[in-house]
């Protein structure tokens, strides 16, 4: 797409900072890291969000996802990754080209996940949810 | 494993709120959902981390998120999802049997992340670690 900045990085317009790339797939260096060492990885074709990605694409993006987590434990010995794909504003993503985040993670890297689970009233409220997705799958 | 909490709900041993299951792999509510409506999806196989997950069960859990990501935007009107797999406890990671979140988001949910990018020092401390990613892969 012609206003899309990921599609301009894969046609090189816009400089970045790549690791990996083949037929597919782009990988590149989050200019705004999380935690330095945070890399994505796009697919060279336009796609979004995740449910309107065909499923070989999708495939391909997270098999990168898993080299890129691999490379980053081997070359910085980071102790974890996250890896986050982020769809809809209202998920934060910012840029409406599917994109998958491989962060690597520390112990003492300073980030915290605002991981704040919540409760369900009851077993019920949470069974009724899980009947709505049934039906829809 | 036998002391592994996922692998105990995929034998059934331990209760869950199952909204998908095949030979590969089982979808079920978390019961401590970031927002109401959020999925877990596992591989019936022991497998841990991500970069020690064979290719093919990775394809099927994230294919399998896909599907779970359009029946959340479906079932409840979600307006965006995340879609979230950790590694390490450095990572945040609590159960060590692998696991993608799927996590319905609303405008008005009230959750948000932590989301703070940093920056780096100037272009040569992200190009060296680019070089050390590069090297891996």
């Amino acid at each position: 797409m012609s206003d899309c900045i990921f599609c301009k990085i894969v046609e090189k317009e816009i400089p970045s900072t790549i690791v990996f790339e083949d037929a597919d797939v782009l990988a590149f260096m989050d200019i705004g890291p999380i935690v330095k060492g945070h890399a994505l990885v796009i697919p060279k074709q336009h796609h979004d969000p995740v449910t309107e990605t065909p499923d070989e694409v999708l495939a391909k993006l997270f098999l990168t996802a898993k080299k890129i987590a691999k490379a980053q434990m081997n070359a910085f010995g980071a102790q974890g990754v996250n890896i986050m794909q982020n769809n809809g504003r209202a998920a934060g993503q910012e840029v409406e080209h599917i994109h998958v985040h491989v962060i690597p993670r520390f112990e003492e890297d300073g980030h915290h996940w605002n991981w704040n689970p919540k409760r369900y009233d009851d077993f019920d409220e949470m069974a009724k949810l899980a009947d709505q997705l049934r039906e829809q799958l």
